[in-house]
């Protein structure tokens, strides 16, 4: 197949938010080729891509991502791969181009998958799409009385892990994060699997981090994310190193390979959180899914947006059977909910990548 | 001071060619506080960088750079970093946020050394500004014989210290590579600094580059530049420990202050190049300058474009005497020759940042 048309759809809410949820608006990839459509999604930043990929070239590794991408030949996964080295050597000096790639790699995978009549992780090499444990994503309340509640529903709607994220945690007293954290282990209740994301509040100061250590600990946490913003691995290493039984996550910023590898290998992270619209979409995301394993770090994929890019997100890790857990957006706004015509089904509490081709969802 | 305005201004030669040639176009920018003037320039890609600057918001950590700016107080060098956390703290999920960026700082910088009647250098804690060799930045001649005369051309014209990067380097034979290194050092002389440029061309195959130590040794070359692409450390530091004589130079792509210093910490190279145009600007700039002074590893500016961005770029080590050697681009296309009413003069064939206010240079 050559490579005949690629769209990109900016869409959003009437009113955008100034709050940590990336559900509020979406870039969307519409890629045609042999009489197939496939879908991708980037993440965040939609006219930002939009310009990466249609720019004047600057110079000769300054180069749009669109000029790399039609009359191209989509027959393979070999294909992708040479398609995603041009892309980066010609975008080399342009911070935002795995970002913007990443919704259009998605989309040659739906595609390929449609066309080879297979899902995506197939053609990853896996044999089987294994279910995984889905966490409930969401921002804490503005009161430990509203996390607390969130959690409870959260249990009550069947899910066995929830995290709680941004909103205040950081931004006032130790105390005041320890009775968020408190309230949403209240809410969940013992058994639950209690995950925190600090969204890089401390950037990279290691003792205000490490004083929140103890109450993680004891509210037995399972990770803390992000304490730090993604480059200050000294300082993750050194948070890693007096954090008890809470492991280190974080990754979503990664936006190559490279950046999630160093996380890995000079973080000490114990959970690698990758978002596929972000970091040069599935291929890179599966490569560091596969570094991951030789290291005993378990992947995690980071999703906030649409049931498209949780298909997506799920492929790289998807018969992974070390990586049990996943990230599910559970307040995504009707934007992010009504993308497409069905959602990826929650069976005895699990989600698990779709057996149809592609990424096995339609666009609505 | 308030910040009153700041207008970003997209230039362009008519025709831009397919080469490695960043001086083809401009961001300008123009920033307004008290009645002043600075201005400031971010490096390449000035669409994707517009789009950045005043892109709708998409959630609470993905904001464009232009609301961040407006009103701000302007008095000191504690203002310009407290506004630069804020900028990163909002567009964290931008990738493209501190290239974009960069040109702000540099535009403060500017203003502020305008206001205080100081030169930027002073104002980083500099007692002098030292003079520093500038090396002549080039590419490679299409043939060995055109590669010798440029070199031998730079020669005549008192640099010594030439850098030829790439052009055919890297993409043929290691002997056509051998060749061009041979003819450059040939017209430079025996006692030129010759330094060599590999643009990224082997990605991370330290196989590969590794077959080019040879001859870089044998013709007395001072740096390989870029072998790899930035995130490559662990290819740069096996390389590094091979590469005798000849030490390893890389750090233009870094576009945040973690980014360089991982690549000080773990990629083992003699040399770190920031570009101030896209690091974030003269802030960042200097901060991976201190740090890179606290490892023994030397600073050199990259730049690539106006004389504007040189006297940005030769700011964060003005006056540090560890680093001696500065990046002059000598084939700028007029749109970058033309930008400033004057250039930075050659001194005994040496360069230093102006003792004049702010950047010192004003704009054509």
């Amino acid at each position: 197949m050559k490579i005949e048309s690629v769209d990109l759809f900016y869409l959003s809410m009437p009113e955008v938010l100034d709050i940590g949820d990336g559900s509020q608006d979406a870039l969307l990839v519409r890629l045609r080729a042999g009489g197939l459509t496939g879908w991708g999604e980037c993440e965040a930043s939609p006219l930002v891509s939009i310009a990466n990929w249609c720019c004047p070239m600057s110079h000769s590794a300054c180069k749009n991502v669109r000029d790399a991408m039609l009359g191209r030949t989509l027959d393979s996964p070999a294909d992708i791969a040479a398609i995603g080295r041009h892309v980066r050597e010609i975008g080399l000096d342009i911070a935002q181009t795995d970002h913007t790639y990443s919704g259009i790699d998605v989309a040659m995978w739906d595609l390929l998958g449609k066309n080879l009549g297979q899902p995506v992780w197939k053609l990853l090499g896996f044999n089987k799409a294994l279910p995984k444990t889905p966490y409930a994503s969401q921002l804490f309340g503005d009161s430990p009385a509203e996390t607390h509640d969130k959690a409870h529903r959260s249990r009550e709607q069947g899910f066995r892990a929830v995290k709680f994220g941004w909103g205040p945690y950081g931004h006032g007293s130790v105390e005041a994060d320890r009775d968020h954290v408190d309230a949403a282990r209240r809410g969940l209740g013992s058994e639950g699997v209690l995950l925190i994301d600090a969204g890089t509040v401390w950037i990279d100061d290691v003792a205000r981090a490490r004083q929140n250590i103890k109450h993680l600990n004891d509210c037995n946490v399972l990770w803390l994310e992000e304490p730090f913003v993604g480059g200050a691995l000294d300082a993750y290493h050194q948070l890693a190193s007096v954090s008890g039984n809470v492991k280190l996550a974080g990754g979503e910023g990664a936006h190559n390979f490279y950046m999630a590898k160093q996380m890995i290998d000079h973080g000490g992270v114990g959970f690698i959180q990758i978002d596929a619209g972000r970091i040069g979409g599935i291929s890179v995301a599966h490569r560091v899914a596969q570094y991951a394993q030789t290291r005993r770090v378990q992947y995690v994929n980071h999703t906030f947006t649409t049931q498209l890019m949780l298909s997506a997100s799920l492929q790289p890790f998807a018969g992974d059977s070390s990586s049990w857990i996943a990230e599910l957006p559970v307040e995504p706004k009707p934007l992010a909910a009504d993308l497409t015509t069905a959602k990826l089904p929650l069976r005895d509490g699990l989600v698990t990548a779709p057996d149809s081709p592609g990424l096995g969802l339609d666009i609505n």
